[in-house]
């Protein structure tokens, strides 16, 4: 952003939700972004309350809304960590809107993606699993490494969630393994090492092992090792506290205005 | 020990493995014990040569035999690491000749465990799964901190070894996770927590899960994490040098001098 | 606490501080206390204003005073994460009231610790200078660990804290290195090694070695590393939210409750 | 080395120490050089004994010797990891006998490294502080990842050797920390943290922060770790068995054969 460009206008979708929520707080308290509006579902109680007001900090005269289409008018940017089916309907209205459009939802369908490719043919997205600036680095260095160590170095990769977390290996995992696969130019899913236990024998020569461990209130560690004879060489990010998230997608909706038309991702935003 | 007793005689059992070659160096090299024998399969080609020369050492005036009563005769203790069949062969010759028994094998069937129990009834066997000081002190510390605290804390193991182990979790940790299941007054396999994968649900309270990692030639490292919210305690043991186990198995042989017949493990060897 | 004990009432000093606001939230949130103080020092602008509203929650119906007699008046306990100087003051006025005094604060002269110990003959004081669960459970183990292992076995403390913290090594890393020196049986004065940089000549045996790292908002992370030929042992804390202190100093003003006057710390508390 | 290209051969100096010996056995069984020297000090016991033996093994063919010329002669490569003194004579025979001079010794003055430099004019020389690939990777690494991040992100550099090692912080440490300086523009020296001890005061922004473990029989342990408001990122790596460097330095030799002269480093080597 060049000096003296207007500071964007800031839509959070999705308000009412934990990331919701952080997120009205963090662009309300940044200096580069306006919030501009607080879109939740159609009937959500907060409806004409105040933004600053019902998410537990001081009033900032921005009512809640349940309307994108009126919100998106006003915004520079939107971003938006709510459902795949939510957020397909936001892309073709933020691009309309030629507003920016952060994209943190996961679990798309190929359907879904092809509709996010077609509003990015006018408008800026930004679509990624993970917005943390050090996980994504994260990730180019695992396929850095990769690419550089040949396969008598073992990559495994081992990660660490809270005791809520439902699904196993996070997404976050499965997408350094497969950067680390694209660095050794395989498929991951031909790769992959699912499950030991028992009688294993020895490790599969090219394999890419995963390791998951659960407890207490862990936000989120992954290690991506890269094991040979005599040597180790580990790349590890830990995240302790979820607002690395939203800083990262405000990094998004900064870094998307004056930017042509297209789908980008966390790595176009830090310029890896 | 007391000052002027006289240095223990030690015979090693399957001197031609990988593990009892160590040991003819360890036993060798140390002062407060002397090698006194060396025993191989029958028909192996090292009978009658050298025990330091075959090992790749010094020569040391032993002869490699195949006959374990004629070397268990001279001997205060018999170190052996070899198989379950020979192992419960030698304890029956080494309570006969009164040397205390060192059992570093693995895997006995319940059979021979019972055969092992009668053998001392008259002599001293101390036996372990894992000989190192480090993780018989870390699997009381992991009885304690289990009983020490509730299951606000999860507890979760993680063990990394090299590319050629052939089980897992290994023996080790699941060692451990005993340990931590006995501190809480419950039943390992009733709580552990296997294979993660896919769709799991959140974490069961009370479990005890286990993440297994292969690469390279780790010698063997372990973790066992008590994760609660806010705050993590981590007891972790590295073995970085397959010396520690023969090392623990000679302290071993030297406790066991003077004491009642029975069997002992490393955890009474080390006074804890 | 016996069933049916009437729920403690406790005032928080310091009230406007990080941790003090911290405190405020978590025992007016808690079922097993009630919150009936909040004390600030003389003059601050907080005096007579809510104390749940500006610690930024909902309304408590206590209004913050710098009046220390009334408040403690009223309380079975007073939790005090303040100065040495308000702390020895604080000491005496919660022994008139006869109320637990929980003492967080750090850093006394020995002639402050002496007038705590003379407000102990007559009130239960719980003083530590970190108030976790999990800090303490590894004290004791450091203790118990350095006892069973002989100097062979060097041990090294390394810490790691937020970027704003201004001493080093931490209160904790000491704290954790005197309970370890008092498992060997000897002082850490005598045997703290400091400041390793440039040509240091090889270890001294016997040395307990520190080593700081400052960066981010780590909240706190300790590692008592025992560190042999061929293995380690390591004893590890995370402190990944500052919470778990506000629970500790609540658990011991809980526990104080019906004990004999005198001075305990959370080793006495925890039971350990 | 295009297929068909002669094996080439090798004179590892300073044959009898700790390196020195890895280098003769290691050199010995690679099918991709021949031994063809070993070169120690005037008047050391071994000379004229056969390479093999002394080092503990099989016997060679080679006899050892302290006549550099006559050693050189036959060679295409030196390996060597001696003193600074004895490294900038052999730097001007290796030239002269037109042979790859790799330098594993570290130490140099400046004088020293001018004539390094002066030598590599006219023969291939490759130096650097540690021969291993992970750890020149690593320093890869850190340069890329300080120049993407700016100093939001805090960086310290913790380093654990064994117990015999005489410097702090370890060069490898310093070779990290400088290459993360780099990446940041900036020189190491102007932005060093050293010895963190009593009240430092917060954290100076722009610093590199390192931190010395010693204990046990640590091969080396290094982390790089960028530590940010709310997550951090590792690059770690482990060297457990000191066979790497000699890997390493063979890997450089073969490496040098037919290149252009001048002074390489590992980087080049491995072509990163």
């Amino acid at each position: 952003m060049s000096e003296g460009a207007p500071i964007p206008g800031i839509v959070i979708t999705g308000a009412s939700g934990r990331m919701g929520q952080m997120l009205v707080k963090h662009v309300a308290a940044s200096p580069k972004a306006r919030l501009v509006g607080a879109l939740v579902r159609e009937g959500h109680p907060w409806i004409g309350q105040d933004a600053g007001t019902v998410t537990g900090g001081a009033a900032l005269g921005i009512a809640v809304t349940d309307d994108p289409l009126e919100a998106f008018a006003k915004a520079q940017a939107v971003i938006d960590f709510t459902s795949p089916a939510a957020s397909v309907e936001f892309a073709a209205l933020a691009a309309q809107a030629r507003a920016v459009h952060v994209i943190g939802t996961t679990g798309f369908a190929p359907v879904d993606l092809e509709r996010i490719r077609a509003a990015a043919r006018h408008a800026v997205i930004v679509r990624a699993g993970n917005m943390s600036l050090g996980v994504n680095l994260l990730a180019q260095l695992a396929r850095k490494v990769a690419a550089a160590l040949d396969d008598d170095w073992d990559i495994e990769i081992v990660e660490a969630h809270h005791r809520m977390k439902v699904d196993a290996p996070s997404g976050t995992a499965l997408m350094l393994g497969t950067a680390a696969a694209a660095g050794r130019g395989v498929e991951l899913e031909a790769h992959r090492a699912r499950g030991r236990e028992g009688v294993t024998g020895p490790r599969r020569r090219g394999d890419i092992g995963f390791a998951v461990v659960r407890g207490g209130d862990v936000v989120g560690e992954h290690d991506v090792i890269f094991a040979a004879d005599g040597e180790r060489i580990v790349l590890r990010h830990l995240a302790t506290d979820r607002a690395i998230f939203a800083r990262g997608a405000l990094r998004a909706a900064l870094w998307g205005q004056d930017r042509k038309p297209g789908e980008y991702d966390m790595i176009d935003v830090l310029g890896l």
